[in-house]
């Protein structure tokens, strides 16, 4: 940590910092500038937290050296983390797609798009049985029987089930029905939501905040991961900025920047950055490009009947031609898709 | 609702598009333009929802012409809405001060700062039981030992209580002891505890969310008040826009527009929006200015050791001068602090 | 500066660093901390440019201590700046109101607005000759014509002028007719243009670009300070944001913290922010409360029929009532207006 | 254009936008809605500007239909622009690199860049000789010198050159020594230079504004076009967004968008967006993957003396290693590089 003075701060406002540096268990360093002075600040805690150094008298600023989080950076655990669910491995060198509706509206419309997806390379389904929904007046999902839904579409295809929790109190239940918690991105700073999946054994996909940095997102990690979960997908799905004619900005630098700080892997929802299917396809190429280890993406037999995102829904036809156009990309990065090799898709 | 076709649609498809609006229980209306064809749709749908229509061949885009909230709507009730606490308005001609530190600390640090912020004109004691933290290293809170302390201070000084509820297992306990719960701007999408404070019985202080727009704010107070519970304060706090020298972007213009589309109290925190206590004051004045029906504010007995929040917080003497410098604009707006006239203020 | 090396910087990386700081004319002084180093670099140079040493090896970041400008901080002059067109000062105890329409469209209109805002409390007569416009199909402004209307307007009721230039070919023509040169938020980056007026020996109205951050801004007003020019008025209008409620969003946080850091006095424009009139009065008097030196203020005498902006314009008679409501606010911050006392508007 | 009414907006309202529509040139559709009623405008106009409709009592709010720009779009051109200069293709199947310094330092620097660049695959040589930098006492380039140096480099090499103009004064010597003249972020909304170089009959390289959004990005082309020069390429290079881990927000999603709504081509320039050298690669192929007809990147002899920018520069050994993990992207997306074909490269 490192305090600097104001240009004109007084000996006796540095000596009152030192002597606070030292209250707080730091060691203090004075180096004398030519306008200001500067007070570096060594010491074993963990974690810097605020201490109230900013309000002091002659104090300008200070800065924090240390990451904010500990146990998701790269420095904590330099391989990536790779996480496994029976075969299905997210963080490998195999790229891993999660497809599926944003609402479970029925079984024929899940089972529906289950088969095809799975057909045409998804190893994941996703679809959400308690729905996050900005009206009071929209569709809230189908709450638990639309976990029993999901899990029939797995009994039948064998596909992994991601749903989202949206509070503590479905956590229990979606945990025993999901393979993968998901936390939507207006639950990332839900802290004791954080904390209860943290405890819930169960791998968690951790999508980032229309307005979270970096920092805060990978804190959520951090949260999660301080409870001993340490199975945590991070999902990149749109920022929030002034361009309108997109849905969300998709924050495409963060996925190598986050790979660089962190060992956890890191998916695309193209769907959602967009908010308009047409497109999907450029940018779930885009994501693989950037080295995204997977994708997440909406996918339903009749988009314009969606009960919810269907402006952003593939049709199953536009799905299986997004993983046409998507392998070569796969394979232009030395990778290779979770469920079969580019040779075999070019043989079929 | 009007949906624009594209220049080179057919007429298949505008059909298309009449026939399943009168499906979904609209009348459509076609207007033949110069290059693009354009249907009004009219129909006795409370709310618009999100139906699948921009996916249709050949359109180009659905505008929505009414509010997507209703109960909170200004057109919904004419007359501002007044929150009565025993003798404390929120939403009248009266403005109201809400004001202590971050974090409850202690029972010393609570009474010290509610007896002098009452002596100096605050009704309402702030403080956080429940701390949401960017990090799980950071101080959490004292919980209902926070809570109780909060409920002595209320006993000794005559101050109504405010605090924060961050999860639905809180809502029970915050409110045996809150005289308002409040609702943190990263839970404003959190809306199984919107739905929860919304069946408490308890006024609710609502923070806009750093990204939310006036219309997801409004959208989310809808959700309180769709659970019948009609007494809502809005609370601008700041939103998160490029700039870093301020902590949060205090969007001013909020306030007015506010009060323009709904009948609710709007009040403003200066201390989140600022981050730094120096730019308090100034704030605080511009958002009375700018019709604001009150503020809270950050006041510490010690900001240098505070646990959280320490750089934004006012000493109590600080505070003491905001509310010498507010007086004056509080009477330039044609209204009155709620404990004492201006007159008796100068008299003292 | 600051050198913040990686935890895990070799110890030639170090000295490699500290090297390349002495051959900059830095004198290194390196702090050893418990995961990482940090190297302060004391040196001479009025301002510290980017050098590259970001992309050393085992440097993490470089944190840069001092201001990135010199002439406009408040370090360097600590009084205040007022700047003096005859009788008008823009920065001291006195508030100034500038008014009129987005362009100069006729003589009639000009002259019209000019009596009326003159008879109300403005001082300044602002109007644009030169326009610079989003489309290339909209109107674009009436040029030395223009100038000539306003000089016209100034002659009849004593105004002093205000009007853009947005192009270095414009300068000279509108240093002729014009009290100040306006550089629009567009062209607060335009540095020729900026150089330009820098040696116009006209003071130069500064209004912060849409995207631009306080310490951009302050080192444009640089660029202008850097040619001999210290007459610099900046202009708060309002920033680009997520929200789209407004046209742009009002930085009121931008007015205290600018006249904390730079000695240049600052006014607002709450017409462009808001982008709607009903919302200037509130904004107008938010900035005052928070310490503007000024306003300035699109009106019109037909706003329905403006060729730009009347969305944003004020009648008129709006205009007189915004007077109205201004001038308590005015007296509580302990200011008074350009041209009347409080005590003479009451008499009125 | 719509015109939407208040819901109690009275009978008299309502003629009065009728009437005001018709004299502007517009038929009225008047749609009865449930709550509100509203106005359809058909007419012949090119464009709609903005008319005042907004300030008419009772009138809510104006979509308009149309989009604002009218030669760039794709609805005016229906297939692909392709800029061709000499050899040099932009716009068509191949991907077409530029590279080289941020600025034009000395011709040493530039020749070796330049050698070598061109050895690996680019096929034109950027670098500034006019810089706008946000700092008065940054180097601000070498001016016509700086275009000579590229011009031999050009001649020893072959390669195209690209580079800046910041004022309507550099366009003639630009041109007289540039192959295609570049307009940056900061002066997309310089409307006089915009004119000028659409007079100039050069290709334009047309950087978008940092805080642009699409639609004003494509009206800056409009403003080049509208002049007779039909030969612009787009270049998305980052907007400015609340992270600031980058320098930039990337925004990937404008590429496949632009490339809907226009004909033009579009590039991307990474190396701007990221502000960090590590982040250059995994930016360059997902802008490839997203449909970008080119690159621009910049690539120093030894970024760490670079007079600018250099923590974002490529050293041109990593500029080889870019090109080599390109050119399977480029190849899986179905293009090829301008200089040789995959085949080619490996047979190096």
């Amino acid at each position: 940590m490192i305090v600097v003075m104001k240009p004109r701060a007084t000996e006796e406002e540095i000596r009152a910092v030192e002597e606070r540096l030292q209250e707080l268990g730091f060691q203090p360093h004075l180096i004398r500038g030519v306008e200001r002075n500067v007070i570096g600040a060594v010491g074993a805690k963990l974690v810097e937290l605020p201490i109230g150094l900013e309000t002091m008298d002659g104090v300008d600023k200070v800065v924090r050296v240390r990451a904010p989080y500990k146990l998701v950076s790269r420095e904590a655990k330099e391989e990536d983390t790779v996480i496994k669910i029976g075969e299905v491995k997210i963080g490998g060198p195999q790229i891993c797609i999660a497809a599926g509706p944003c609402a479970v509206e029925s079984e024929k419309q899940v089972l529906e798009v289950a088969k095809k997806i799975k057909h045409m390379g998804a190893s994941i389904l996703r679809g959400g049985a308690f729905k996050p929904r900005t009206s009071p007046y929209s569709f809230q999902g189908l709450e638990e029987r639309g976990l029993q839904i999901l899990a029939a579409a797995r009994e039948e295809t064998g596909l992994k089930i991601v749903t989202e929790a949206i509070s503590l109190l479905d956590v229990d239940v979606v945990s025993r029905y999901a393979d993968i918690i998901q936390i939507g991105a207006r639950n990332m700073q839900n802290f004791p939501l954080l904390k209860e999946v943290g405890q819930s054994g169960k791998p968690v996909l951790l999508k980032r905040g229309v307005a979270a940095t970096i920092d805060e997102w990978l804190l959520a990690a951090e949260y999660v991961m301080a409870e001993g979960n340490y199975e945590i997908i991070l999902c990149e799905r749109g920022i929030r900025t002034f361009e309108t004619k997109t849905r969300n900005t998709l924050d495409i630098s963060s996925i190598p920047l986050v790979k660089k700080l962190s060992h956890l892997p890191v998916i695309a929802d193209p769907s959602h950055a967009a908010g308009d299917w047409r497109l999907v396809t450029p940018l779930a190429k885009a994501a693989i490009a950037a080295g995204a280890d997977g994708l997440i993406i909406e996918t339903h037999p009749d988009p314009q009947r969606a009960l919810c995102d269907g402006v952003q829904s593939l049709t199953t036809e536009n799905f299986g031609r997004l993983i046409g156009e998507l392998i070569p990309i796969v394979g232009a990065v030395g990778r290779k898709m979770q469920h079969y090799s580019v040779q075999e898709y070019y043989h079929n």
